[in-house]
């Protein structure tokens, strides 16, 4: 047995999100970062490298480079699979690239620029029999995984009605005239795709509500807006949901919304019983019922399912968090590459795929239609 | 100085709200109840007179009578104003009744069963110069007042986005086919008007949202549900708010939402800060900003503002609650009563009024209607 | 069937626990106020009198006129009971007087000045067969008696380990040397007693803890600190407690904890479950186990015992407070005094009585003498 | 520059806090595990190593095999410190005869298994001028920096208050007959010390206390606990504190506090303000005032010092928790070993040394020692 070994495109120095890659695929000590192309210029990839620690000849000028000079390298030596990092728009090239020529993909989210890229990939990801992985990381925490297996056991009942929210406040100013690089790509439509907000954070409230009740959003009323004055892409949306089980319910994402932080929560409702959890405080789940007591359950506690006890590494009153829950995505990830290294292609372990990554893509298209139609309800 | 004096219509025993009325216009002791037609029978009215202490020939066979015999009785000694805490079907009838006989009028909301009494009822209370109230009580909470005052001040600047929610789980089952009286008559179209859960709870809703933003609902679309099978009315909503500023906003109520209690709560963002109450921790509101740190404003603190100050009636940590938020407007409406009789017409006390009847009542016709028209944007 | 008739002793103008009382006592409506010697002079008795509506006749000069001549008044005119709620200093006088002429008594806490006094008062109590109760108010929640009933019935295994905390912070500078009336008398001996702090909140905690374990504190180390410069009573408090059944402890009391408000609180642990109450969030009580998921236990619910669904007066959600926990001191008093009136003098109905107001005296005793000793280990 | 390289003693298959050492050394890609002597037995340690990927020969059959050889190797291949992570007993021998072979130490808490030892490796740190660091870990969470900035700088005016409580429940039944590893050698005199649930986390209370305030405990007065049948050791303590300022003070720690999880928490009152800190929702500190708004101050946000974002390294609203604060620990300790390695003596990076070390040692003597002596005032 040996680590699993990866290469980075993109989260050089200044980049925010491949830190937080760089640190979920250490945290359990199974991968082993071997190279990367961290940068737009050969020489910020090189300074960059630096830090990890890199020999200078895998410090890659581009992911080109990367992908092809990994290629000649043998098996164990090179790179297992490759982790992009980049902005939106340079997903879809490096993925196509590196899946083409033989490596695992796991990449940011949203998977791809539109939700054409997205098809052709989902067509490379089947062509090739590889493995696609997409950092959705809010479904790696445990009473994520706890919420879907009380739904999927039918311990709520049917579901009747779904809240999901995504608020923050960051873009509440005009934050990308200063040089916030992190703005500055989400509120360029030719960086960030036909959405903003929507696309950034929509994404992972929409996979979240759908990977908690194995339910699909069937349909859509949309009202995104741009608050801040001269910005190009929606900062917040307010939309209506219909489930295909019937079910109802609400998503709204914004980034305007002064004070929030990261305030992804969901509260979903069925006939016997609701739930609620909340990003912020990840280690616990109210969990409420007709009659009884509301329940607080707590990450690490004995009575939880198998999958999320899987998903913790501390006991009980030891607080796990978003590096952790994202760990999650890339320790199942390269677990599954484990499995597919031994010859085994039958997907064992949960994560995020490419199909998840064109229904991403599609709901965004989904949402913006629909409000460039007055919200009418547009299908998903 | 004496005693405002109280006449009931509605509230004998086995209704909740009665009570609920008779416990906050007791709280203050600026209020006597001296008379009512508590029940449908005669007998019933006679026999809840006596769990108050009335004497039997002021426990009237009907609301007519009642009206009729008081107005014999000299001043000081007749009741001052009449509370109906019927269900909605009979707000009417009494209420115009009592003014057109010179009664001022405290009525359960929402206002009447349809809009066109609401608008009758506008124009007898404008003719005859009396006083009507609404019993919105939410916006009888201390910190609902200081919310108001400091977005009246441009603390938050420009309001943006308005999240304002009313969750409940109580008719989660078909309890209107029990002998649950508060659930029979609530889905009754006959009694509770042409909706359910927006009618009862939606209306504290929207109302909650207009009164501390100072903003008004421009148009909404609506998608309301009745999730019981068999059940005649609404018993959930979920509305897109579109208000009169640009702002933009979500409304809930829902009925079905297992496990919660009476948990209406708001969230308001504006260009400067953003602001947070519960009902139920209602001591309690979060106020957000731009780059500061949270603060939570409690009742009793010395920082609120005059109006959040006067409704309260203990210092800080003593927590004060619904039935004293209720009683707010019943101090607020005797306190505008006492200075009719002085001869005073002018409004120096805050309290709903009859126009927040008809708002409210054109707010369910609105939501009803986008909804019938597949959450058409909906003119409020 | 009439409403009991109350006589005041205390409570004018620019006091703060008479009108607490004079609300508490008016929330459920049975009770009137009938006449008063509201203050420490005659003329300022007279104008109190005036705020709550009543003839000059029974706005008493002094408590002596007030007992003297009600006791001349018919059965049905005359007051039922006297409530006092002057500072410490001044509630064993007038409590005996009204014993000794046939009235019943409901005073403010601590009982009395001194042990001595309330042990006399508890013989005068036994010797007249009268009523007396004692505002410990706290024990008026509806989720203190659901605590109490659950550790009853052996819900939790036997105590083992008990934390009850009352900390404030408004003593934190020295208000006493401002007009602050309610800050001057509670730093006076002579007015407060042997202890500040420790008296007037320290008790409660005290009681708090023993009324809902159904244990005893046997023994208690003190140490007592007096923190603001030229303070004459403590100001803080840290003590052991050692329990009857060798359950372990620690009570807190402090007014110099800066920026809480009236937080009161209590965790308790036996061996099969434990639970947490907080005075400033009274509705929620949580319940904790062994192996299963935490309980959030709330105010009206209907899993609640009938001793907490009897205190409650709304449904769930509809949060109650202070002044409801208060009124329900008064309730259960009351309705003893029917009971007695009927003939019956076995004590039906749930208050603090003067047995727990001597125990509290010793409470006192105890934690000054263990202070002085340097946190000797002292018997209650 | 490279990693820095860790050899580990203890944290084979089944042990607890090794895991979480190694988690934390990964965490920020500075430090690589390169050999570890990992249990009792040379075959369990050989396996374990395998399940880091561990080269067989750097598997070592103890740690005086792994200490000799790794001296052998040339620098750079070598290990550069060596990570303690064994029951207290064996903490130690390890520790000594490291740093007498020139190899830095950070070791699991408390230091030692007594006093004595404690003290004497006092004096090997002296002399071999090596680094010696103690993982109290509480103290690498970000709201702890902020919390002993804000004190240091006097915010909150002179200290008078200090609750600090540390309850968990998991060993309120005897799993130490089970075989539960983790129960087992805790509760054991010969290997856990004098104490059990004070060494265990009693000692991380008076650590975080004393870190936070910048104040020393100058004596205790101490009332400790075997509840469980049949245990050896303590299993909850509650203690007066007496600070060296004249603060006062509470601590507690418990182990039988039935469905606690890991609640460590403090509360510290000044002259001008307060706050709390909880560890199981460790991003968010109260701070308290004494007339402006509670605040809520957050993990990530630009208003905190230096020292607190050093610590993090997500933005607001990604919760980071005891892994990233245990990390924390590790960054700091091999940031100082790049200083040391060049040449530069002077501590500039935060965390716990020996002197902390020792200080937990002498906590625990005078705690056991003065409730032996029914919780009389010891000095610490």
């Amino acid at each position: 047995m040996r680590k699993i070994r990866m290469g980075m495109v993109g989260g050089g120095r200044g980049a925010f999100i491949g830190a937080v890659h760089r640190i979920a695929a250490a945290i359990d000590q199974q991968i082993e970062l071997v190279c990367g192309a961290f940068s737009s210029t050969p020489e910020k990839s090189k300074l960059s490298g630096q830090d990890f620690f890199l020999p200078e000849e895998r410090c890659y000028a581009n992911y080109e480079e990367m992908i092809l000079t990994e290629k000649t390298l043998p098996e164990g030596e090179r790179m297992d699979f490759v982790a992009i990092v980049t902005p939106n728009h340079m997903h879809f090239a490096p993925a196509k690239m590196a899946l083409e020529n033989g490596f695992h993909v796991l990449s940011d989210k949203p998977a791809c620029f539109n939700t054409e890229q997205a098809e052709e990939l989902e067509g490379i990801v089947a062509e090739t029999g590889l493995l696609y992985g997409l950092t959705h990381n809010y479904t790696g925490y445990p009473l994520v995984k706890q919420a879907k297996k009380m739904i999927e056991e039918g311990k709520l009942g049917k579901i009747r009605k779904v809240i999901v929210e995504y608020p923050q406040g960051w873009l509440a100013t005009k934050l990308e005239d200063t040089d916030q690089q992190q703005a500055a790509w989400r509120t360029d439509p030719t960086k960030s795709g036909a959405a903003g907000c929507v696309g950034d954070i929509g994404t992972h409230a929409e996979n979240l509500a759908e990977y908690i009740t194995g339910l699909k959003i069937q349909e859509l009323a949309a009202d995104i807006t741009a608050f801040v004055d001269g910005r190009l892409l929606d900062d917040d949306a307010n939309v209506l949901l219909r489930f295909d089980n019937g079910a109802k319910g609400v998503l709204t994402a914004s980034q305007i919304s002064v004070g929030e932080e990261n305030n992804h929560n969901i509260r979903i409702y069925g006939e016997k019983g609701g739930l609620e959890w909340r990003q912020q405080e990840p280690n616990t789940m109210i969990v409420k019922w007709l009659e009884d007591p509301v329940q607080v359950y707590r990450t690490g506690m004995g009575y939880l399912c198998d999958e999320a006890a899987a998903a913790t590494r501390t006991p009980a009153g030891h607080p796990e968090g978003y590096l952790e829950a994202f760990a999650n995505i890339y320790l199942n990830f390269v677990s599954q590459i484990r499995e597919f290294q031994a010859g085994n292609k039958e997907i064992k372990f949960d994560y995020p795929t490419i199909s998840d990554g064109v229904r991403g893509m599609k709901f965004i298209d989904a949402v913006v239609g629909s409000s460039k139609n007055n919200a009418a309800w547009t299908a998903l």
